[in-house]
């Protein structure tokens, strides 16, 4: 099941992904409701999808939580920024909710950095309060998965040394454009474009720690609440992002996030 | 102004300090909502404050931004962990909104860290939506000030490198016991003290770089909203909690934070 959070008519509603009868053409079932909240009761309404404007699937209350250096030719190629070595244990750092824009917004480059880069992810929602779960029920702690841009503005990521402001900017975590609930985790593709040009490919089979050792690991230093994200890493290809240029971020099973960069 | 949040007979409700006509004794005027958000609307109740629970006096919707290396004898003490040198910015990190607790409630040690380390503290509340703020003019963003302990599991901040997870347990976050609006910012004085002795003893006269340079930096960064938070650095002193410890940060004008260790 897809589910988006969507503006139309100047309102913000929630819809599940349909067929149309007949036509085939994708509509919006509309929910009365956040689905993370409140569950699946609907209005009884249906829209055309081409006809709303699709907008960050959740806005965490809490935090986004990201997962560093967890694809092996991520941490090579990253060799002088963090050190060529991937960790025991999930490397989290944290982006703050006001970070986070829908499919379409545009990605500011701050004036302050000479090189925003992007990095395509999975990004995974938490769908109940969670604290302390084992790796083996972690998944049961998931709503579902969509598709985030973890934007880095490089030169300050290096400088800081942490990197909570190069990765934390307005406008530099991009998630979208759905929330699909059921996503095969063994091999999901992940690319990243650059006006058109594949700049990343990797697969969830890449990844070094696993989905649920990377919720586990989150929940045990932090109390998960609904609509948390965690991002779970990028493969190798990160490279700049310059004004005038459009990022796509494709998940196989999910869908495209896109974004222009001012 | 001394504005507080607490809980009487199961209800949360905000109130400001005052002086009880006759006794002095301190009482609460209880709001009608949050004076964050909604202003200064009493609903003609006073209350004893020792007849409340004090809370956090804010829950960040949003972000705890926190600044390292703020105070030249702390940066001097914590060569080993961070290198032994300040920054030419503030260096920026984040704590969720999950790791706050207000006075009285609990420091949990995690099971996984065998070194939790107090750091006393001045926060800033912020009072209105900022970005880009001037230095000349951050602290018209600024709602008020509290005390707050940066608890650190310095053993996984050494490990992980970024500090997200070793900073952001829950309950590694305690904030209160009030925020004052009005706070002399030129030399006030901190202190942290473990089970009744001093530990770290600093003032607002020794950080490096000053609360409105800190408020104007972040706000570069991040949008701040209302009810963010923002950790100034601590002084020199740090040192191990252990079960069983109670850790108290006084602000000379504010007040005294106090939670025990579990």
């Amino acid at each position: 099941m897809k589910v988006a959070r969507f503006q139309f008519e100047g309102e913000i509603s929630y819809g599940i992904l349909d067929a149309a009868e007949g036509t085939g053409e994708v509509e919006l079932v509309e929910l009365a409701g956040d689905p993370l909240l409140g569950g699946y009761e609907t209005t009884g309404r249906r829209l055309p999808l081409a006809r709303v404007r699709l907008l960050a699937p959740v806005i965490p209350r809490s935090k986004v939580v990201a997962v560093g250096k967890n694809y092996a030719d991520h941490v090579a190629e990253m060799r002088d920024v963090t050190g060529g070595r991937a960790t025991a244990e999930p490397l989290l750092f944290l982006k703050p909710n006001t970070s986070v824009i829908g499919p379409g917004e545009a990605i500011v480059r701050p004036e302050i950095s000479d090189r925003v880069e992007h990095e395509g992810e999975l990004a995974v929602v938490i769908g109940v309060v969670a604290k302390d779960v084992p790796v083996e029920r972690a998944l049961e702690v998931v709503y579902g998965f969509t598709c985030a841009n973890d934007v880095s503005a490089r030169d300050l990521q290096v400088r800081d040394g942490q990197w909570a402001r190069a990765k934390g900017f307005d406008t530099f975590c991009p998630l979208g454009p759905v929330i699909e609930t059921d996503l095969d985790l063994a091999d999901a593709r992940i690319e990243t474009r650059v006006n058109g040009e594949l700049r990343q490919r990797g697969s969830t089979a890449q990844l070094i720690h696993s989905i649920p050792e990377i919720v586990a690991h989150a929940s045990q230093a932090f109390t998960l609440l609904p609509g948390d994200v965690i991002l779970t890493g990028t493969p190798a290809g990160v490279g700049p992002l310059e004004a005038g240029d459009t990022v796509e971020v494709e998940v196989a099973g999910i869908g495209i996030l896109s974004n222009p960069v001012v």
